[in-house]
């Protein structure tokens, strides 16, 4: 199998970096291809321009999507771009590690969303999307470490029931391109988690892994 | 009143930033004071880094919401980030201007909220947050154009409806700071309509604006 991670944490010595890690050595030991894209490392520009772009649609007038459907049928988005999606159409399964800022992706993974998964390539509105999706063959599960609380992100809780809170990225994006989602690996506060709360979750990680061909399905 | 619109397309001639006009010709016609702030012609930088700051409190270790704590205590934000928080807190009320790309901010807005709201300065997770917020006495809306049809993005349609899906922006960001959170002002598949309905929608942009003040709160 081949598996893409997609890491956004700016500090190699995080808690997510850490996740990032043990995700990489699992599949590794399993004997599967892992392709780990660090954000940060990899100084990702998450700003649309049209240096995106070898091709060019409308001079005049920058409409992002329309410029992605028209690279994607003119062979025009740039090297970097290029190489990011073959990575993706390579994967059979995409992890997301990052922190949940503001409920939701750092912009760097924000971008690598309104980038990478670009209109023609990744979904296209009238007839690409949903179970009739670009990706509809591969697999992909979020693992965010959140500064709140479980409660605090449960049903009733101040910020909201996590499925809720996550509805955009699970649903609105990855399920949008037709990947299958599995339920999300979340960690709480392990800013101020102490040494034997942070080896739980990542014995807990471990077994999510191991476990992960008997996920049900979130979309 | 001091109006701070938050803009974040990269086309002027977009319909997003037709509304961004008519919103600042509305609140200056009326004879308030706006600050427009134009983040693709800014060339703001959506990336968390070690030049938002001048102060340091972990060399080894870059944990960036606890450099934004440091910097609040110690005046250390960099000149521009400085600038933009002096002029969110002078500001009564928030627009936040843009397209609905992946049901949610395009990147560079999301690094706005990710650098501007800063810990300490726009939050604390302990003490100041919901109705203790730090902007419990400011106003804030957003104004998005989604690609999706209204159908697509009701209760039951195939977007999920646009409450729940903004519910991470509103509710986990606006909200979450201490913001009266209004209604959010939406058009739907602008790309795709005619002159007509593209009128239609500036005249309930206009209607919006000048019932803003009977505006019941979304939280």
């Amino acid at each position: 199998m081949n598996i893409l991670i997609v890491h956004a944490h700016n500090e190699p010595k995080s808690f997510s970096s850490a996740l990032k890690d043990l995700s990489l050595n699992h599949f590794l030991t399993k004997g599967h291809e892992v392709i780990v894209k660090d954000l940060f490392e990899m100084e990702f520009n998450p700003v649309p321009q049209r240096s995106d772009f070898k091709t060019v649609l409308h001079p005049d007038y920058f409409h992002y999507m329309k410029e992605q459907v028209y690279a994607f049928q003119n062979n025009g988005f740039s090297d970097e771009l290029t190489q990011e999606m073959n990575d993706l159409e390579w994967a059979d399964l995409l992890i997301i590690n990052a922190p949940l800022w503001w409920s939701s992706s750092p912009a760097i993974l924000k971008g690598w969303f309104d980038k990478v998964l670009a209109m023609g390539f990744a979904y296209h509105p009238r007839d690409k999307k949903f179970e009739t999706g670009v990706f509809k063959n591969k697999k992909a599960f979020c693992c965010f470490t959140a500064g709140g609380s479980e409660a605090a992100y449960s049903e009733g809780g101040e910020n909201g029931d996590i499925d809720m809170v996550l509805y955009h990225i699970n649903h609105g994006t990855l399920y949008y391109c037709g990947f299958e989602v599995l339920p999300s690996f979340l960690t709480w506060r392990t800013h101020l988690s102490d040494e034997a709360t942070l080896k739980g979750y990542l014995d807990q990680y471990q077994q999510f892994l191991d476990n992960l061909d008997n996920a049900q399905k979130l979309y």
